[in-house]
């Protein structure tokens, strides 16, 4: 017999149907035994008449919770059932994997333990409700993303995570031995999205892992995280890649909104909402003299720059005064962006760049990149950097590149402004941190 | 001016456009210039008069072939040209980043330099119609993979490529540095896609690097590549998991036929065939006995196992007898597979297991996965494993893990098998080997 999805079974009301999934309630009664059982599409009440097979009921009494079963019987329609209004009249039963008790944790109760215990049992944590929506709405959030990445003929990279040397400053870097060299890990796709630009590829996209060697512990470092990477060729200056960004990521709302909205609205109780565009924008000295004004005090050993609390502040300010969680921070100095940013040149201290702030969390910098091969090196050399490491990077730029600008994302940073998730332990399916490789 | 495509010129007879893209030819003669310009949709000839702009006559004679440019013309009608029967009259020409001459090497001349030197100018060498073509097949490919997987309802994975402990079996491992402790790159996301089956995802998938440490110099080996990686819960053998995977496969070669035959026709100069399902299936022992019969000799050193002329040998009997290029290769004996592929009951020494040889070559290994705690404890230990590395694999089956089975596809692989190309690295964004890591 075909398996039939739990949240299929409306559908089947006065058939015989094979189900399975996981025990997660059971009430023993003295008559009659109710077992709550979840796939991942739904739960459904199951209920068995002891009498009728005393064997079959004595090895139900002995499951542990979170069991994984498979099994068969009637389903019928019962108005009073708080789960669909529907029962499985139970009429075998097979024990796929039996759960030790007890568990760990019991993922299903009110309270949880500490985030740190809960990721030692990761998969028991990935099956409460919150956690298996949170996955779901990553998939409709990326396929969405790619839809719309398609629709404009964009290609899909998958470049290279080991590199030969360093990609950027050299800092935070993980060294690994290759062979009898040493070699990095990268940091982002950085230089060789814009290799893809070099090559006539135009438009290109592409979600993989990134690595940062970031001693940080705190509820939005990783130190290996999911980078999505999107570079356009062509562009006139950083706003064509912040036009671009807004429209994207209001698509990929409306995805998320009509797949989710719903379930969304059930398990984490909020209204999902799609953003308007255009997203507000303010310069990078606009949002200090917003700090200012609002009395935030930006560090002074981050000069030119923002530091987390800052982008609180002026997230708050911006959904106080435009009632938008976003917003584009643009033309940021020199001093705190990469030597590859082009500058604007009637203000040749500032970058063509942006931070997209979102309910107060940076998760995006993009830019248009300098294609010119002499501009660029000579900001390479002011930025303290040798020609040997960048020179196959630097070559890219000698034969025909076009302008260019793009933006990487961080996706497990986007679903946790998507759905409210306090810790990005949360928006990830593995957590890597400096204490954290396991499991 | 909005830009217009080279492929959209047809559409835009009669009106003035702007269009970007490279310099493929420059033919500079006494009155005219015609310059072939080249963007990702395809070619157009554009036409110049020298004395309406003699200014301009001279940049363009001047400009190397590659450059990138921005140019403006009128669209007209012209069926001699045999570049779409159409053809550009310039009006403006933008030097956005010109070439340097000469190019390290032409990538539209009939003769190319060793694969190695392209390697070392791989962006010129990515601007060639087949490479571009096959970037783009990938993307349609890998589009088409993830729409059959999302019509059934498969979770997006990311898992991390940094591990605490060896994933399998210690062997061409990747060791980094990892704050104060070691770690080691992922050979695989076997553990943590099991681990989704675990966590009641039932079907996941994820297209994501894996890294070798593997010295080989051949045509088909890499340091670091591209895994497709799929698992499924509730399997009943290896047969569910091959019934999947041959279906999924043909939905992606029809994908990529609607979207590219023609193209492929004209770029490669072969007619891009959809595979009938099912695909042939052979037992491991039939096919030793296949090759036995055509005289082919296993080496013996690799007892149970097929080397790479079997895989061929063994491709060109099935596309002899049964005119297809896929054959599964069905129940490894256990020496040859890892410990945690599940064995048959009736017959112990031999796993449910399959390998898919696609045109003679290797590019998926596919099992049912043993999910039962105390079996899988000693087989692990029957395969000299011992618990502290994987206890948090082993845990993965002690609360309820379903019957489960999967595969892992080598993109690039496909793709050589898909275009009939010779070497892995035409089928790979950059390659990485023992010898190269640049650019």
């Amino acid at each position: 017999m075909e398996r039939t999805l739990i949240g299929d079974l409306r559908q089947a009301i006065g058939q015989k149907v094979k189900i399975s999934g996981w025990l997660q309630v059971l009430r023993d009664q003295k008559k009659m035994q109710f077992l709550v059982v979840r796939d991942r599409t739904g739960a459904v009440q199951v209920v068995f008449e002891k009498k009728a097979d005393p064997e079959l009921a004595e090895v139900i009494s002995t499951l542990g919770s979170e069991s994984a079963i498979t099994l068969t019987g009637m389903v019928v329609d019962n108005p009073i059932v708080k789960l669909g209004g529907l029962e499985l009249v139970l009429e075998t039963l097979d024990v796929v994997n039996k759960a030790e008790a007890p568990l760990p944790f019991e993922p299903f109760n009110d309270t949880l333990p500490s985030v740190d215990f809960r990721m030692d049992w990761r998969y028991l944590d990935l099956r409460r409700q919150q956690s298996l929506l949170t996955f779901k709405v990553q998939t409709t959030a990326e396929m969405a993303m790619r839809d719309y990445w398609m629709k404009q003929g964009f290609i899909e990279m998958h470049s290279p995570k080991i590199m030969g040397t360093p990609s950027e400053s050299g800092a935070e870097l993980f060294e690994l031995a290759y062979f009898d060299r040493k070699a990095y890990l990268a940091q982002s796709p950085q230089f060789f999205k814009q290799m893809a630009m070099a090559a006539g590829f135009e438009k290109v996209f592409e979600i993989g892992p990134v690595f940062r060697a970031d001693p940080s512990f705190t509820s939005r470092h990783m130190t290996e995280f999911t980078g999505v990477d999107v570079e356009i060729s062509w562009v006139d200056s950083h706003e064509d890649v912040m036009a671009f960004q807004e429209r994207w990521l209001q698509y990929v709302y409306q995805q998320v909104k009509d797949a989710h909205g719903e379930e969304i609205k059930e398990v984490f109780g909020f209204d999902f909402e799609v953003p308007s565009v255009p997203f507000p924008r303010v310069t990078m000295a606009e949002a200090i003299e917003i700090l200012r004004s609002v009395g935030y005090e930006l560090p002074a050993e981050r000069k030119g720059d923002i530091d987390p609390g800052g982008e609180r502040a002026l997230g708050d300010y911006i959904k106080q005064k435009y009632n938008h969680d976003f917003v584009f921070v643009t033309d940021w100095p020199i001093s705190v962006r990469p030597f590859y940013h082009m500058r604007h040149p009637e203000n040749p201290g500032l970058t063509r760049s942006y931070d997209l702030i979102a309910k107060g969390l940076e998760i995006t910098t993009g830019a248009q990149r300098e294609h010119r091969f002499e501009v660029l090196r000579t900001q390479a050399f002011e930025k303290g950097l040798t020609e040997g490491p960048i020179q196959f990077y630097l070559n890219y730029f000698r034969y025909g590149c076009p302008s260019h600008g793009g933006f990487g994302l961080g996706l497990s940073r986007l679903l946790m402004v998507m759905l409210n998730l306090p810790n990005v332990r949360d928006a990830v399916y593995l957590f890597r941190g400096p204490n954290r490789l396991e499991p």
